[in-house]
């Protein structure tokens, strides 16, 4: 097996998995990826090879794919060649649909217009990993979601095409249903570098100096099963099971490699990151989330979000980290709160999300207008005035969060609320603001934060190498 | 206030939230509705009133508006006019999308082309409800639902329009989303007819002697807390936020009154019921409910779904009974199955979903259609063998369910499945093929039981009338 792009690894052990493909033309057009021929057999997507993803997964991937009740069984001599054959049928598109760069100078999913679903899930390493199948785990979850974000299945064998006798490589569920925006955003813990005080991977050393656990919280009710872990997989889609198909599959892939530690799945992002979405509203039914970073504007992102070479590590410049708390809203209280006191404590119109200083929805707030009595027009205590880059030396984040609906509690109450995430260029903006929020924003009284996370997001990867490579190559 | 329409029940108490306004065109075209005038202040949908639904909550209603926190503080001297007074504002339409008929011989959210997502709730009313609450909170839900459904708050005065000293009626967090294909369908519990022995609502006498619980099934391991209860409602839309909004505003309505026993959110749609969707794929990546009755066919939904006169009781004809099940999925053992397993246990392909017996997806299947070595191609342990309707004295019924994944177990699992959904004339033929392939079925090794639920679903509401008024009348 050759590749003629710039591949800095190479699949150990079985190769079968493409051993009929000769790439031709690595970088189809979206043209081509969409209106490539159909099979003859079906007119499904997602099972088919792309031409741009000349790789396959490990064998111990593959393993994984085969799930619990067959892997222990299975020795280093049976052959998986035979019914992992590629085949090399096209890819019916006709509902391919929106899809993202996977690769890039910064990983998807973070300035990528915000999808309208999130399936997350936080990964612990096995204690018998080792550093090579580190590695290895990290390869094929970079084949098989750059395969997914086109909306192919994990493998070149897929969903079908692994012969009768083996279980399918791909789950199947998002068959036809197309790449519906999906990206596949990639972090790593700070237990992923040391772990009680062990250098479990090598990685000691190239800990970042800003990567810090957050200080303990005002209303920090955290729950240590819920929050952090060794690895992240962010999934977003416009489509709830393609999100869900996305890390099922890493997680059968991960098999015997990592296995879940606290996962979410969210819906209604509460923010927009792109000049062209509209401002949502969150579960309080506020428009929380006016003043975001947008990608259109790349300075912000620069100057707030990606690591940049003065700050380093040199192997996660472009890369930013992750910042995630599940926050528990006490909706009941909160709707039985007056009209006025929901937007002191917000600080904007319910209605226009404007601030309370007047204007529209996307006016700046101005902290000195005072109302007839002299008092400030936005109180002190409200939201936008405790989290605003005034009041913060100008820290901005990229918030990127999604409402929860988790059941009801014995009372009848919903248990819902706001998976927030930001991504900050140092983890200790994030907290800056926080503890800003915290001390004195009226806000904090109708919110239980149960899990809190922080995870390092490599650079974007490019085409022949594996998320997170440079850290691994320093 | 007075009625233009067939109203057989005025709101008691507080009749201000509708007090200025005076119905004109009770029947709005969609065209109408989708366009009518913007106000000047703001181009938020959700506000306004519909000519249409000339009535208001009740004030027992408007007090669970106010929420837990306030209304044990509120008597019956407070002054709630002020702060209610409707507004005339119209609607601003931009984003009303899609829009089904609330009012109809049939409850919406049945044979309504299954939407994207759903939000389910059950709920028991709380010991000390009369029969006149229980009527007054079926009048309250019906005038919200209908609001909702057509993309408006849950009253007149909505997320804004309730002053700046009264908790807004509505949550907001809906606001501009449009109607997004929101249907709202409501079940009657076994429990409302007679509970322990107790004929709390004067209902008893009027239980169909077709409604009895279902009997224990193998693999049933059901939680009576996900179980049952006294009122059901069913939301369905293309918008999980819509779905959403939808629950916690009639939880909210019902303060005091009933409260949530357990509930669902479910999405990705695992079957059709239009012969103009595509049918999706269930976790287990299979085409699972191909043969399942459609709207098209208006014959079948009579024989098989709506309550005939011939059964009864009167006040039921034209509903049907829901039958709901969360069935947990044991998806990391279905992934290690091989293919041929995965088939011969469903009798389908998966990659086509056509029977094994030969054609395409909508080919009916053949169970007499032999292999080489004489054997059947379908098994009869297949699920299409146990479930279909030529091996189940034809009994047919309409599935509606949908996927969930609620998180993970502790062994980095993810707690996964379908929750269940058939609307069936008469429970026992849910038991009658449930109890087949429950017997016999391969796939019935891959699934857990742990929740399960009969309603009573009333027949459709008329304009003026409230869901179930027939029961009560009878």
């Amino acid at each position: 097996m050759s590749h003629n792009g710039a591949a800095s690894w190479r699949v150990k052990g079985n190769d079968v998995a493409t051993a009929d493909h000769t790439p031709q033309n690595p970088d189809p057009t979206p043209e081509e990826s969409d209106t490539g021929s159909i099979p003859t057999d079906t007119g499904s997507a997602r099972h088919g090879e792309p031409d741009s993803v000349p790789r396959g997964l490990s064998r111990r991937g593959l393993l994984g794919l085969m799930g619990a009740g067959l892997a222990a069984g299975l020795g280093a001599g049976v052959p998986l060649g035979a019914g992992l054959k590629a085949r090399s049928a096209g890819r019916g598109g006709q509902d391919s649909g929106l899809e993202y760069p996977f690769y890039g100078e910064h990983q998807a999913g973070i300035a990528t217009p915000v999808q309208d679903q999130m399936h997350i899930a936080a990964f612990d390493v096995e204690d018998d990993l080792t550093r090579d199948d580190l590695i290895e785990l990290l390869q094929d979850w970079t084949y098989a979601s750059r395969r997914m974000t086109m909306g192919l299945d994990v493998s070149a064998a897929g969903s079908f095409d692994g012969g009768a006798y083996m279980p399918p490589d791909d789950t199947g569920e998002a068959v036809e249903l197309g790449p519906q925006g999906l990206t596949v955003t990639f972090g790593f813990g700070k237990s992923l570098f040391e772990l009680d005080g062990v250098d479990r991977f090598g990685l000691r050393e190239h800990t970042p100096a800003e990567f810090a656990d957050l200080p303990k919280m005002v209303n920090d009710f955290i729950e240590p099963a819920l929050s952090g872990g060794d690895l992240m997989v962010q999934a977003c889609s416009n489509d709830p099971q393609v999100a869900v198909h996305a890390i099922r599959n890493l997680t059968r892939i991960a098999f015997g490699r990592a296995k879940i530690r606290w996962s979410q799945l969210g819906f209604g992002r509460t923010s927009s990151t792109s000049t062209a979405q509209s401002t949502p509203r969150n579960l309080f039914g506020q428009k929380d989330g006016t003043a975001n970073i947008k990608a259109e504007n790349p300075e912000e992102l620069e100057e707030h979000v990606w690591i940049p070479s003065s700050q380093g590590p040199a192997w996660a410049v472009g890369g930013t980290y992750f910042v995630g708390r599940r926050v528990a809203m006490t909706i009941e209280i909160w709707d039985s709160v007056r009209l006025e006191e929901q937007e002191r404590v917000t600080g904007r119109d319910k209605r226009a999300g404007a601030p309370l200083s007047g204007g529209e929805e996307f006016t700046d707030p101005d902290f000195a207008v005072t109302d007839d009595r002299g008092e400030p027009r936005i109180d002190e205590r409200s939201h936008v005035f405790r989290t605003h880059p005034d009041n913060n030396s100008g820290i901005k984040m990229l918030r990127r969060g999604y409402n929860y609906v988790d059941g009801n509690d014995e009372l009848g109450r919903l248990n819902a609320g706001l998976f927030f995430i930001a991504f900050v260029k140092d983890p200790d903006r994030f907290a800056t603001v926080h503890k800003n929020m915290a001390r004195d924003d009226l806000f904090v009284e109708y919110l239980r934060t149960t899990s809190s996370s922080v995870f390092i997001v490599p650079p974007g990867i490019e085409e022949g190498t594996y998320v997170g490579q440079g850290l691994f190559e320093s």
